[in-house]
């Protein structure tokens, strides 16, 4: 196990009918506050106005900010800066799922600086303060309710990039799982993909000291958890303790504890699905299936311990048998997972062509330096996805 | 899945040479502070001359109280208040194991008020505040470097209690695997087996809602890791993975991760365990197996609900195999587990004989009704114990 350091404080607010306490818990942090939020279905599904009577109730005022799309942008942000200085707020509350919550925390650092939130992005500049952000969410997959993380897209340049900051841990997050009963099959589809790849990526890590039980355990207990219950859903959308497993999964699937004491990690998944996104707005679970597929194949053959933890996952996991063909069992066994969810495995699937993915390959190949990850190259990347063609093209 | 707030702040610096970090991470709580701990061991390792080197280096003065006992008793911590007061400290350092570290909270609430300590634990009153709390752990077993609980005992009244409050959160826990390589076989056994256990209390608790499946696998993973590395430490005093597993498994232990999520919990094995010290000066994780070994044989033929529950703890944390005797195999491997470490299994072998016993039974009837339980009269408990003698006695 590697030295590390685990501090997570925001507090979690967990269960049926707990977003009425948003009001309460505000209060705590001002008097004012910026209310952050995507399309319409937090009006649809009466949740924006849950929220809106008990921060009145509790005397907090408050402007919103709507319109916040998947991969949320720049720009947008910047408006939303705009507005929470022009009326001096005091805190920014996140009604939505992980694009919501993102734009909010740089929105939070934002309205604290008075240069560019993407000095941020682009490690131009370090997070030191950030309004307190207070989270209701709404859809269960990137674990940015419970976390120091954020992802942002710059339109004009083309890039997607996620920074981490003390400051960003949400005070507060009202976790209320039948908020999702009403998400949509392909959106819990991601958002359990999602959850599971930010394990997968820290249990795939290569180390030279993998003896991590505890850690292990852990990340195999939640993903096979996450897989149970989002068959679940798909049967039944309303399925409360599905939902409630698929929620509260995804919480702790990136809020710190699985990578501690694993040492150094990523495996490059997201970063690939981030190019992929970053160029073609595809979405980002879609974009994680398509990579796992593919990488984990080529991940095995690297060495007799990386076969032997794809090996592992198997067994724990999927719960499969000993055999000679267990690893390829296993990518099998995820890769139907995948397909059952209706998530794709091929680019081709998402529309990306050879062409596509070579300006994807390209693409991560100039902000891979970000990652510090030891396969990044062009070709390797374009190699996964089209090996065939990519022979062919040499 | 049941309702629940979940909030842990708790900073957790985890690894090898990690102790010297206490001096800097101290000054952001003073410059005065109480360095609480135990017998003569952490002068006889070195750790007490590491931790007074850095604070000096770093400008924090301090006063000592040393002699905490396991099973930390009320006069001490007294001793410890009236200290703090003189010395006019603004933080506690506790260096030693969850005595130590037991003693050290009780100190951080009783210095903040001008009445008994012991109105908080017979819960008179409750605690608002409490002088920050620093811990450096030197064995591992209680997980209190990690929660908001405190246990101590009155020797007059011959009561054990445990409160939980906010301010009893330690700021900063430093965990160093290295300090538990000179811990006896004893200790290290008894650690093991009580953080199982923690985890256990949440498990086996009945619940008309046991679909919690996340929760399941975090405490199966972690009792399953702690069993393997119990062995290893048996086996060579100095394994650091090992060492390392214990101590990281016992604070994600009782962290409050755990229950979160299964509702109503505690089975009465800490109310029993508690009630045998109290009279006895039992050793915590001694009084433990012994009553777990007893306890889960009736609880399995409660309902087929229950049986189904340690069905599943040993397909999922001993591996075992389907069968008739599932159950009883799964109690079987647990008292295994308990005797290979040399933990006892029967009131005998901690020198309990049915009149001692009898007095235990009528301890634990007299404070049972803090925690609620629903079978806790005395003919229960000792029936427990004495099925045969008790049957003689009616």
């Amino acid at each position: 196990m590697q030295n590390f350091v685990f501090q997570n404080p925001t507090k979690i607010i967990f269960g049926r009918d707990t977003i009425s306490q948003i009001g309460q818990e505000s209060r705590k942090y001002g008097a004012s506050a910026l209310l952050v939020y995507g399309q319409n279905s937090v009006k649809k599904n009466g949740i924006l106005q849950t929220v809106c009577e008990t921060l009145r109730e509790n005397g907090v005022s408050f402007v919103e900010h709507s319109g916040v799309k998947p991969n949320p942008v720049l720009s947008h942000a910047e408006e939303g800066i705009r507005k929470a200085k022009d009326n001096k707020v005091e805190m920014i509350i996140a009604i939505g799922g992980g694009s919501v919550i993102d734009e909010a925390k740089a929105i939070a650092a934002g309205s604290k600086v008075d240069y560019s939130v993407w000095d941020f992005y682009c490690r131009k500049k370090t997070v030191q303060q950030a309004l307190p952000v207070l989270t209701v969410l709404t859809l269960a997959a990137t674990g940015t309710e419970m976390n120091g993380r954020t992802v942002l897209t710059n339109e004009e340049t083309q890039e997607k990039f996620v920074i981490g900051a003390d400051p960003f841990y949400p005070k507060i997050s009202i976790l209320d799982p039948t908020t999702t009963f009403t998400v949509s099959r392909e959106q819990t589809a991601y958002g359990a993909i999602d959850a599971a790849s930010h394990l997968m990526e820290v249990y795939f890590t290569h180390s030279d000291d993998w003896f991590t039980p505890i850690q292990d355990r852990y990340s195999e207990g939640i993903i096979r958890s996450l897989i149970d219950a989002s068959y679940c859903c798909l049967e039944k959308a309303d399925d409360y303790n599905a939902r409630a497993t698929i929620m509260w999964g995804a919480s702790l699937a990136w809020n710190g504890l699985a990578p501690s004491g694993v040492g150094r990690w990523f495996t490059p998944n997201h970063l690939i699905g981030m190019g992929m996104s970053a160029l073609f707005d595809s979405p980002h679970g879609a974009t994680i299936s398509v990579s796992f597929s593919h990488w984990l194949s080529w991940f095995m053959k690297q060495s007799p311990e990386n076969k032997a933890r794809v090996e592992q996952f198997g067994r724990e996991v999927f719960l499969l048998k000993e055999s000679e063909f267990l690893a390829e069992r296993t990518i099998e066994a995820l890769k139907n997972w995948y397909s059952k969810l209706g998530s794709p495995i091929a680019p081709n699937e998402l529309g990306l062509d050879y062409a596509k993915m070579k300006l994807v390959a390209k693409k991560i190949e100039s902000f891979a330096h970000f990652w510090m990850l030891p396969h990044y190259h062009s070709d390797f990347v374009l190699s996964l996805f089209y090996e065939k063609e990519f022979i062919r093209n040499q």
